[in-house]
């Protein structure tokens, strides 16, 4: 109920009232599991953009790019900046205060940093529901912006409808890439920074990794996109790719497969944390101790542990 | 059984047996699982250390120095370098191999990396079977060497009875090992490149930071060594005072203490590798569906598949 009533205020424009929600999905708040339920009908109308890259790569330029040329198309946008390998948002929320200086008074624009809370797997549970409150909020794109190539980052920016990797000149880029698991998960590559003297190295690299690539008649090829998005170039042929990419999302039945191939996820990564919750007023000392001791094989408590979990209130 | 005379063949010093042995831990193949219980009644003996620091600190070359420093004192050696950043042993495989010549033909020195597989959290539950494989060999000292200074690296180094973290001026430092959680898991502190100029400004701050932290009588308050170990200078006094926190550890029930919380750390990973099996025989796929749709809640999902998976073969 009270959720209700603070995604109507946050529908209506108000901006505290949807830091205060995004504060409950951040801080893992147990309040968070009604107010989702209760916005729930109001969700799955949002197109959800992840973007991830090497640090320097132009993140946060091209996020900005897309955000201008999005509002000029008419959309609420919002944008969710994570950073699974730091619990600190200090940086970023600097950041986020810079960038937000230019949609100051835009009631269609939403920026927000989001930290791990230090276990392993959290940012994957709490991520969705960053968006759906998002989403629920009224905004019809939110990009999902993170930092690094790391497998943890990748993860995330998956948690999207489409997956825009941002590669740069003078990275280390491609190979990096490749190693990180990152060009399995892309649907379009960015190449920023495009007037720099290597950026056409950089795009044939990429052309040759999306060539060998296995691929079904019908499947989408990513097309690979020269910007320099502090000038704003390209970014129209960026916006353009992401809506045909979303038009063949629509009509493949592939948005479909892909948000349950989400849920999934999702739902592992939530079940985690419910085993976690679980776990803790479970018999995992007496069997810890047992274990430490060697009289107990780790596998066989872990299992026993597992069995009495799944009794809740056991 | 077939674990028992691989364990036998490696306690006599079949390097390549011990080697299948380690494999099956990083694989995480359904062997281990016997293996480990064969081996359970030979292990407890090994005395673990862990070492973490930023890359560039000079940790393989403080390892080295301990490996040679606690050969001459007459123990088997094993070193496990771990990297939770990166599912590719190539790099460090190539590193190991480098290593290893100087001590090639030394049955007691063995040194082994060991990657992610990829999903979150496996490594803090194969590190500590790889541990247990390599106790049951006969090594009496287990160097776990981990790279960076994230969460995941502080938390596979703090799978050890003595954590060092190591570093070294100019490298960011103290603040980012404070960032990182570092500070609360040291035992002790090693600031390297003691010969280079800002070496003391760093163990003014060590200093400083670790007379801020809360500290009961009778607890251990984590010395700082100032070592250049290229030289092998301040190599004798780290272990001499790694002896000490040993002895402290025994004489204060802290090991006992210790380990246990070691075995929780270990269970909850193993608890969750057991839980991502089941769920892929569970009803996953439906639920998702169901949650795509937006026609049930992801918690109440959630509950419903860990409900389900306490029940085994369900």
């Amino acid at each position: 109920m009270a959720g209700n009533a603070e995604i109507d205020k946050a529908r209506a424009g108000d901006v505290r009232a949807l830091a205060r929600l995004l504060s409950l999905v951040e801080d893992e708040s147990p309040r968070i599991r009604s107010v989702i339920e209760d916005l729930l009908p109001q969700t799955g109308r949002a197109r959800v953009i992840g973007l991830t890259g090497a640090p320097g790569a132009g993140k946060s330029t091209v996020t900005g790019a897309l955000l201008t040329a999005f509002r000029a198309a008419g959309h609420r946008v919002a944008v969710l900046a994570v950073d699974p390998s730091s619990p600190f948002t200090g940086g970023a929320l600097l950041g986020d205060r810079i960038r937000m200086q230019e949609h100051a008074t835009d009631e269609g624009v939403y920026i927000r940093s989001m930290a791990s809370r230090g276990h392993l797997g959290g940012l994957a549970a709490s991520t969705p529901q960053a968006v759906r409150v998002l989403d629920a909020a009224g905004f019809e794109l939110i990009i999902i912006e993170t930092v690094g190539v790391g497998q943890a980052e990748v993860a995330i920016a998956s948690l999207a409808d489409s997956v825009v990797v941002l590669l740069a000149p003078g990275m280390g880029d491609a190979v990096q890439a490749a190693k990180a698991g990152i060009l399995e998960v892309a649907d379009l590559f960015v190449v920023n920074k495009a007037d720099k003297p290597d950026a056409q190295q950089v795009v044939r690299d990429v052309r040759n990794m999306v060539a060998l690539a296995d691929r079904a008649e019908g499947d989408w090829k990513p097309p690979i996109i020269s910007t320099t998005a502090t000038r704003s170039e390209g970014i129209g042929e960026l916006t353009e790719r992401l809506d045909q990419h979303w038009s063949w999302l629509n009509s493949t039945g592939e948005l479909k497969r892909r948000r349950q191939a989400r849920a999934r996820e999702e739902l592992t990564a939530l079940a985690f944390a419910a085993l976690r919750a679980r776990l803790a007023a479970s018999r995992l000392d007496e069997l810890a101790g047992q274990v430490a001791d060697g009289t107990l094989d780790p596998f066989a408590a872990a299992d026993e542990l597992l069995d009495g979990a799944g009794q809740r209130g056991a």
